[in-house]
């Protein structure tokens, strides 16, 4: 049953090929100081960087810089973001790139005029927000997290071994978010398949929870269905303009607040998916894709129907003749040869997470209540090793 | 192929048992005139018109009414609207009702200060606003139009015999909308299957155009497959929550331009329907039941891939050993079954038309583009006389 819940979502989306037209009428909005954030330097290589440095020059504005911005962005990159932001006057933070980008952003924008540690306060603490937010706009070049259209922001602390998201209101969503699809040819295939995969796991973090009979769960197969028919073609044509936008798009509503709407939420394999990217800085995607086949068959005697429904809906499995479990069964053996035919990660140890790292990577993992089990460590370390 | 387009939905949505509740808030938003908009008064029987009073004094508000706005909205009551909402230099209209009430309070807001003829302006030339436009808020009784969260606003203008509908901007949106799903209990089996299959027609109005593989159909495919079954439960049981809450939430969905991203639409069953609800004055939703089977048995033959998808992914069709036609010829076929379960108008001599009115309704239907076919005036008369 939809539960109570209030509903808005205010950022302003540009999509298709022409969508960085609309970067100039953006920019009229915001003051004269710009701070331009991005990651390791691809967009100097495919002509991005030089289309938005002519766009912000153009605007009259004053260009600062922060790249560099690693996969899993560290607390220390956080506090030198912050550090530019206020020593600017900062009045945009324009982040090109994928979702960590996006989400550092993010992180930079409620912390740069915090008096607290932001890592304490938002992270550790997971307090609100109660200083001057910065705005922010995107220019995405990868696609998967959804973070152009939402308030999450993972930050990662090595020192302490502990990736954590924060998912902020509606105040810290990007302002405006400029996706062309095209912009995402060039990502290399191993970026690419994780940010489907991470795109499918949203989804299904918030499919699978839940015993009622709600809308929200119709939506999330429709964008599964859209998204495994996309993928396929991408994974062999990346230049398919069809396939990639329908990608680009599903992954903005696999995470923008729509489909948890109304019913609890799981997010147990993004709570060691993190930990375990904590441990191995591995690639975040991936990290998700080497857990789920040990952690969906093990949660599966615990909801079974929306495993069997799963199974029916999404994966097309003939229910005839067939117990519930058998179709359930089916349905995730079809996921799993999905996956492999991405080619994603599906073993731990090929992501670099060793025997003597099982225990701390259970330690790190955030034990959720809102799926079809509340996990142990017993448990967590019991799927773990399932997942080596 | 998703084309190039914006999104951005800037309404608030307060979705419950508890929604009310935030009206208090919200009202904090604007200055202390009101101008209250209501139907035929439904809503001083079921007590709604008392809470909401009750809210706006304890809020020291000026609260002025325009009750009595008809199912079919007139001209005449636009111009009355506009009075009473200049004269009492309304800060926000506050719309309470179902999708006639919210689409005339959407035509007062923008017309109150307009110089020009409204009517002329905005409905017989269809010009942009660029006059002041009042806030508009609305709580939903009644569910179907999605109103509540577009620009849409239909005006009747009896005298010339055209219902038109014009489709404003995001600054016409409403700027919050109370979605109470008990509200919605005591409307009379008529009203709420006529609602009911609005919302399915928003849907295939959408759906039933372009042959690429597009995400918004298969999000347009889930909102079908739960607005099927929770109407089914809803028609037999209406104080079933689950069910009705999945149908308001799904009506939102259905025609708040999520669904309509990135491709072409059809929506000439609404303008058939228009042009019947301005002859006859019959319930919106059964203008449209009246005429759909004949117009989508005749545009299927041009659109027979998506009819066929249709069939599959919505209606459940087996495509074993059958020709594409005929599983779409199936899909349509369980779809006439669907409706009539219902209880729809399946005739248009149901409704109140009779055969000399063909011609004339033949004269005031526009013809659109975007679905498979574009008709021509004898096609329109085909079909009218097939929905007879």
């Amino acid at each position: 049953m939809l539960g109570n819940f209030e509903y808005c979502n205010p950022t302003r989306l540009y999509f298709g090929k022409g969508a960085l037209d609309n970067l100039q009428g953006e920019l009229k909005k915001y003051g004269e100081n710009i701070l331009l954030v991005y990651g390791g330097g691809s967009i100097k290589k495919n002509g991005i960087y030089d289309k938005i440095i002519e766009i912000l020059n153009a605007a009259g504005k004053n260009v600062f810089e922060v790249g560099g911005v690693m996969p899993n962005p560290t607390v220390e990159k956080l506090y030198e973001g912050c550090k530019a932001a206020r020593d600017n006057k900062t009045d945009l933070i324009l982040a090109v790139g994928g979702g960590s980008v996006c989400d550092y952003s993010k992180a930079v924008s409620v912390s740069a005029h915090c008096e607290a540690d932001p890592w304490e306060k938002y992270y550790l603490k997971m307090e609100d927000v109660d200083n001057q937010i910065i705005p922010v706009g995107c220019v995405l070049t990868m696609v998967g997290t959804g973070s152009e259209m939402n308030g999450g922001a993972v930050i990662t602390n090595h020192e302490t071994k502990l990736k954590i998201g924060h998912v902020f209101g509606e105040n810290v969503f990007p302002k405006f978010a400029v996706l062309n699809p095209e912009y995402t040819y060039t990502l290399p295939k191993y970026q690419m398949v994780a940010g489907i995969y991470d795109i499918m796991n949203h989804i299904t973090e918030q499919y699978f929870s839940g015993t009622d009979d709600n809308t929200s769960d119709y939506l999330a197969e429709g964008l599964l269905k859209s998204l495994i028919h996309s993928s396929r073609i991408a994974v062999k044509d990346p230049e398919n303009y069809e396939a990639r936008s329908n990608i680009m798009w599903t992954a903005t509503w696999a995470l923008n607040t729509l489909i948890a709407k109304g019913k609890s939420t799981d997010w147990m394999v993004h709570m060691i998916g993190q930990a375990v990217g904590a441990y191995t800085d591995a690639t975040h995607g991936m990290t998700l894709s080497a857990v789920s086949m040990a952690y969906y068959r093990y949660i599966m005697q615990y909801g079974m129907e929306k495993f069997r429904r799963f199974a029916i809906n999404v994966w097309d499995v003939s229910p005839d003749g067939k117990t519930g479990e058998q179709i359930a069964a089916e349905g995730l053996d079809r996921m799993e040869s999905y996956m492999k035919e991405l080619g994603l990660a599906m073993h731990l140890r090929d992501i670099g997470v060793t025997e003597d790292m099982i225990d701390g990577i259970a330690d790190a993992t955030l034990s959720m209540s809102g799926g079809y089990k509340e996990l142990s460590r017993d448990e967590i370390i019991q799927i773990l090793r399932k997942s080596m």
